[in-house]
């Protein structure tokens, strides 16, 4: 069955206050050199019938419903083979 | 400045109550034939220097002892270039 996955991050200008909070721990553990860290979501779905680009469409839709808020996240949706391909 | 995205995951055969609930409203919202959802984490780093392999290794050891709880999850680590070019 076709997997998607889909990116949901908060978008540039808003404030990330768990991506600061990472930041503000790296030197602590001994990491050094970080200049940004951003802390966003990852969905991955599996859905019955073929892989299409129909199909791509309503994972898009379910992202823009449900699974981000357009207000302050944007967010990416692929199929799951083309990651595996990287 | 390189980029690094960090992909953390429930591990399979760990419960996901967020994916679970995910899944449990796409229909009341239309959305039908999602047979399986389960939510992580995303993160995207910028770190200063080359994009290198010991950078990667790096970032690797940024998410096994920071981003990541490596009993209950997996984690990917990839340069962000590699996946423009998806």
């Amino acid at each position: 069955m076709p997997r998607f996955v889909v990116d949901v991050m908060p978008k540039p200008e808003i404030l990330d206050p768990q991506g600061k909070a990472v930041l503000g721990a790296l030197p602590r553990l001994g990491f050094e050199g970080v200049t940004e860290v951003r802390q966003g979501k990852r969905f991955e779905l599996e859905v019955e019938g073929e892989s299409s680009e129909a199909l791509l469409e309503q994972v898009r839709a379910m992202a823009e419903t449900l699974l981000s808020n357009p207000v302050i996240e944007d967010f990416e949706v692929h199929a799951q083979s083309d990651e595996a391909a990287e």
